[in-house]
């Protein structure tokens, strides 16, 4: 298969001297761009179906041309294609490879497009499959933080400000927290898919074809939403790849805090919770340590995909239309964003459903810390003492308490007064941190009947949203 | 007004030594937060006459907060207002003012809330207002583009990728580039919008609060879409001021591109447009300097954005839930976003309305550099040669023509024949720079009649997308 | 003083229109650069002498010159100065003052410089000082953190790796390596300092300038080690600015690092130190709470120094020579990093030395997480076990401690016999935190008596790399 | 060779559970560590043989262990070495070898060492040997804009400012600013390379070992100038990596502005240099293209280096001490980074010797423009007119000459006289390019004999700091 094709460059015809061989490596894309073949040769099949409508192929051409294509993709698939440097891309590998086997039917497969805009359109079909699957990924992950939160909607654990001891609150609750953060991302990536879809093919190099084309049919063959309205935007336009990294740089930051809790609560210190040892690792030399390595290096990959996103910031800063060859250095930052995020995806949906958790020790911290002072004052309120003052009030009973080393559980009625006398002996329904949690009973508040109607609505959500295909052509009225 | 009030803090109670001065000033926000006082007593408002409905309030209470807000905003915008830094921010200047003017109520007025859902909820109210001032600035920039369009739809300049001449386009076709950029911020803008149209008001501190608040009627006072559905999320939520700034930061990279065009026009070597005089400045010692310093700023404010869309996703890294201090470094560079973009549209709004256009320059620079090699090599396939073929014969007369210091157009028919016997006298209606123009008239292609086309479907979605004012309360049926 | 000044621009001449006021406001940069006066001044006085040493100049005119910017250096000081945006920019509103104040010789002043080596000449000398003043801020804390060493270099708490307890350390060490990251950002300031101090001077505008300037003699008045070597270079180059900030950016990191670990340190959990209450603040609604605002304020702006790194890369990428008006947008960033980095320094200094540290609650963490398991496992090595087949048997013994719920410690002899037989009495010496710390006598060890040694080669290292004045003038063999 | 060999972690012992297959594959680094395999190999050799000099191993070991490390590269550089994921990293990879190789001495290898030392060893070994392979691409690339600034000196052509036509300047002073940038590059690598070359072996996991190890010999033998002083520090700090980024960023932002120089001189409008057809590529579409790829691309990777650095920054922000997993994500934006850094240096050395330059068309640019408007104005003042009032005047000729479309030049004496009596015939002395390029004759100036003078200067310096191997051992006093 594949045999030495003769390597002349598909636009050499105007040059006195060939390229250098470092020049070759030096610019070549077919490393890491031949991830895109499967969508190089959907497109080419549907530019080749198109040409036949409009008679610039015969229909024997164009079933040679599709008969073609997918015999070379049986063969990559089959590991039996070799990629030569000297083609430089995906686009020349296959088209070259085409001609080879199935000759001048080939070379017309070009007219009318040109690499500018077949690049952008690959790019589009790729972005589209990938931000499917990422958006399933990531309502596999939702489900399980929904069972969890259901799960653990009575488990009382100390909330955190300043990671300081605030207020106590449950772990079902705690969960939502997470939940919540990752429908956000569910949202923009299916605003960003919107934006993805749209086909650039048509554009030619620059200023589209002199070819009668139909960039209707092209679009319905590929199931494009819409289609772009302007040629030059369209070949230079890399906005759909920036908005993905970023949305991407955002899920990131999320889970990036996911994981500093999972690692602060592993901690001997908090103790929360306990990883499963398949998601651990040791050390080399200190024999017993279990060390949370997957939050951590979801933590660090969390800084990578912001960089990607301020690289390709950068690169498309300043540049002049139409298309600059700068534009080749898209690729890798985004597909390391693709595979980052999707690896980083699965390994928490595995691993998160392993976690053993210490719901004693949770409950007990959420005892220290004064956490139930908060409603010592909402009491006093109720009283009739102004918020400020009860506020006041009850910083004096807490700078006592911590001279005295008690919690304010734990004095008595006459201790207490001593700071109000609005205190009375109803005071200790409010002071324990089940009737402080119990009492936060409102939309969006962390009793636990609050969580259990809340994944209700989530699962609810949940299942509406999941992503319809789409039917392909022009919805933005073309 | 505002005379000496005792600045003792509104969490005093349980401290034994006073903040330290050098502490004081590294702190406060009250600096730069200042610019929230509307939206402070906005929603000081809506939550105060919440409360007096679920009788935390009496209505004589609520009336005088109102008043005494309604008087304090008044005397903020005649500037008789002095904020405090011992006040910390712009929530605790207000209070205490409003508490000094009348008394136990304005105490009474933080029931049921903390500072942490308070200045989530002001945050959003300020960037949803923001936004729709950027949204109008962006359609009245994208109005200039589209007159200017029109006006040259039949202008013919050179299209260049890699900066080197192409195929000969249209003014107008470049500028409907231009347009479908910003086409694109505005819906990013608009999508984004919806996700900063969320109320946390209610979240209190973290966990909610034990007051029966009716958040539904709070949402609907503030013009709210939609309340948040997790009290620990809430109040640590800052996607909306990142997805914002990464909106902002892709539209000035738009602008950094227009002003790299117009800074590349404008210089000798171009000599495409001029810049009114009113947007240059000149040189302190080269007297003949007429500098496009307007665009260089835009071009240099571009990386500002990016920074401050880094700096805030760093910001965010890794922090456990639920509020940290770190969060309050989110300001700044938001505040510095949202001025630079609406600088930056505005005196683009000024500056493009006033450029000189020379289409001599433009049409002669589009007869240079081959420009219409592409539509002789569409014309030999028309004549049946295939396209890789047609491509490689142009090839060889472009080397004949740089050799020989000649033009396609200045070839004479024996000339251009001996590249291919294909070629025929009608080989000139396709080597002019009006027949290459014309010729590209589908969707988005660069023929006149094209651009007009698409102006007029802009035309249409300009008016339709206005930005309707949205009624408040709970589309995220809650 | 300073009353109307006819605000006619320095480069008005060649122009036929007025500048907008608009783009006044858009491209005016005295609201900022203002506070580089005393260095345009100092750089003025300067080169007007050097003028009058090569004749340019009168000695009348030079003297005129220097008591005039006094006498406006005087009035600034007094804020009896205002500045005027028409002017642009603190060069030509210190220039049209003087001129206004002493007439003709005012107007000589800007003989054979431009504004575009004056301001590069004032930005390096603005930053020069401001290095200077950073490095002391750095020594100073430096101190601080020896003294702590120093005193707890018997204070054994846990080590930490993947924030899992691993071996005991003591707080000496742990201070120790605070002071070292800190000495690595001393040694980048100062190689940065060498960068800086080149003088721009005599470069006008791009290309030098037609006058018999003696760019030694300026440079030795102003104290510069070194002469820029190429004009258009000196005009262009902010490498100075960008390294400046990336040797902030990093000091940041380490503070955030610090700050981290002091925020955790501080929460209930862990319990090891307390910030004094004059370094924090409490909850509007939680009476309990006291925060370490200050860490987390300091963490948060490790963010903001990062971001005006990135965009200071940003700016300048791609930008043709030589000087661009992007290049205005340099400053902000740089100010706002050098007031983030000293304002940090600063309160860092103050707020370590009010730490008290809960030395019980350090030790007794120390004993948990089978800390001394590497000890164990290097006892058997040197008992004749090899150190893979050590490991494994100590990793055996954490298994049944944990099942067991016994530390190493806790076990007798019989019991850790189970796991070796190479285990004897003298297995006790090596199982205790203070055998352990004891043990690691080395060169960068954490025993106590080699953190006094360390602490004992840094205070020699801090006497004698206190920075120098430089002496004027070339350095760079010009 | 390298059969299967049991891949039972290093640290399982106190596992219950083996590590999940999606696991290993998340957090393992050997497919991109695998490139510090020889200076794994070189530090245990030297690790080896300071245990054998303190006892730790006898003779026979240490022997036996170089010997198998030493068989071992021998067939990796063969490429009969197969890399196991399961075993994670290079580190492990080797040792698992080298004890199936040689028995029970491969597992007292490990003795007193950690894989936290020891990667950190590592990396720093190869970022040395890096940098001095970049340091001699710099010197190289120099050596070529000298070349060439010597040939060039004086070819006349366009300075620029604000991309406005400023004042004449020769290409070879130009050529100079080019190399200035690359010399303060090269200062920083070399600043860099010394605080890379400090060794942390010894360190072991965090605190220190407690076998009585000799680490001035072990630097000794590894050529490292200096001794880490605290072992928390030595196993957490990513300093040299973030610098050395830092550093890269620079220098590919000098490259990013030389690219942008040469993309704009090789378009049609400027026209100024041709780049040799080996170094371009053609369109796939357009058969007249010649696109200079090259630079473009260049310009393009500054920025995924400045993305780098952005992601090192955020990785290190806030992590505690010492050792977190997050810092495997150091490697990648590392290797990364050399990589791009190398290839474009080597690039451009090739690149920049083939470049045609078209002097003819660069002095006919300098002509237009009012280029020599400030030497007019410099002629004034030597007439007496203050520099401001010369200023003036020339701003009036412009003018005047921009509405007749005459340069300065091109104006007679009487026409010139009109704007100032001052003016005689000597004017037309000022007013060439060749005469105003003359002028200035400073240093740093753009005069052909000033350029001249830079070169000697240039080369000189280039001949002493050639980089001279550093004596290994402890210069840090240690």
């Amino acid at each position: 298969m594949n045999p030495e094709h003769p390597v002349s460059k598909p636009w050499g015809g105007r040059f006195a001297a060939p390229t250098e061989g470092l020049v070759e490596t030096f610019t070549a894309s077919i490393d890491f761009d031949q991830r895109l073949y499967p969508y190089d040769i959907q497109g080419s099949v549907a530019h080749a179906t198109m040409l036949a409508t409009i008679g610039v192929l015969t229909n024997e051409e164009r079933d040679a041309i599709i008969r073609g294509l997918e015999g070379i993709q049986a063969d990559i698939i089959a590991g039996r294609f070799s990629w030569s440097k000297a083609l430089e891309d995906v686009h020349m590998n296959l088209e070259a490879e085409l001609t080879r086997r199935i000759g001048t039917a080939g070379k017309k497969l070009h007219t009318g497009r040109s690499r500018n805009d077949q690049v952008a359109t690959d790019l589009r079909l790729y972005l589209r499959d990938e931000t499917d699957a990422i958006l399933a990924h990531l309502a596999r992950l939702q489900r399980v933080l929904l069972d969890t939160a259901e799960a653990e909607s009575e488990t009382i654990m100390p909330g955190f400000t300043h990671l300081q001891i605030a207020q106590p609150v449950t772990l079902g609750h705690h969960m939502m927290a997470w939940f919540e953060m990752l429908t956000r991302d569910q949202q923009r990536f299916v605003d960003c898919r919107r934006r993805i879809n749209y086909m650039p093919l048509g554009s030619s190099a620059l200023a589209g074809t002199s070819y009668p084309i139909d960039r209707r049919l092209t679009a319905q063959l590929l199931g494009f939403e819409a289609i772009s309205e302007n040629s030059l935007d369209a070949v230079s336009d890399r906005d759909f790849v920036i908005e993905f990294v970023a949305v991407a740089a955002l899920l990131m930051t999320h889970l990036s805090r996911i994981s500093e809790e999972l690692i602060l609560w592993s901690s001997a210190q908090f103790g929360f919770v306990e990883i499963a040892d398949a998601f651990c690792t040791g050390s080399s030399i200190m024999p017993q340590k279990k060390n949370p390595d997957v939050p951590e290096l979801v933590r660090g990959k969390c800084a990578r995909v912001s960089g990607h996103l301020l690289a390709l910031l950068m690169l498309m800063k300043a540049q002049p239309l139409a298309y600059n060859r700068d534009n080749q250095e898209d690729k890798e930052p985004l597909f390391d964003t693709i595979d980052t995020v999707k690896a980083s995806l699965q390994i928490y949906i595995e691993m998160l459903s392993t976690v053993t958790i210490n719901r004693a020790r949770m409950r007990e911290s959420a005892m220290r810390g004064f956490s139930t002072a908060t409603d010592l004052a909402d009491y006093l309120v109720r009283k009739g003492v102004p918020f400020r003052d009860a506020h006041a009030i009850v910083g004096q009973a807490v700078r006592h308490g911590i001279a005295a080393n008690r919690d304010l559980t734990e004095m008595n009625l006459t201790e207490l007064q001593q700071f109000s006398e609005a205190i009375e002996h109803d005071v200790f329904d409010v002071l324990t941190v089940e009737g402080s949690v119990a009492s936060r009973a409102h939309l969006g508040g962390t009793a636990a009947v609050e969580v259990r109607r809340a994944v209700d609505r989530a699962r609810k959500r949940l299942r509406t949203c999941s992503t319809t295909p789409v039917a392909g052509g022009a919805s933005n009225g073309i």
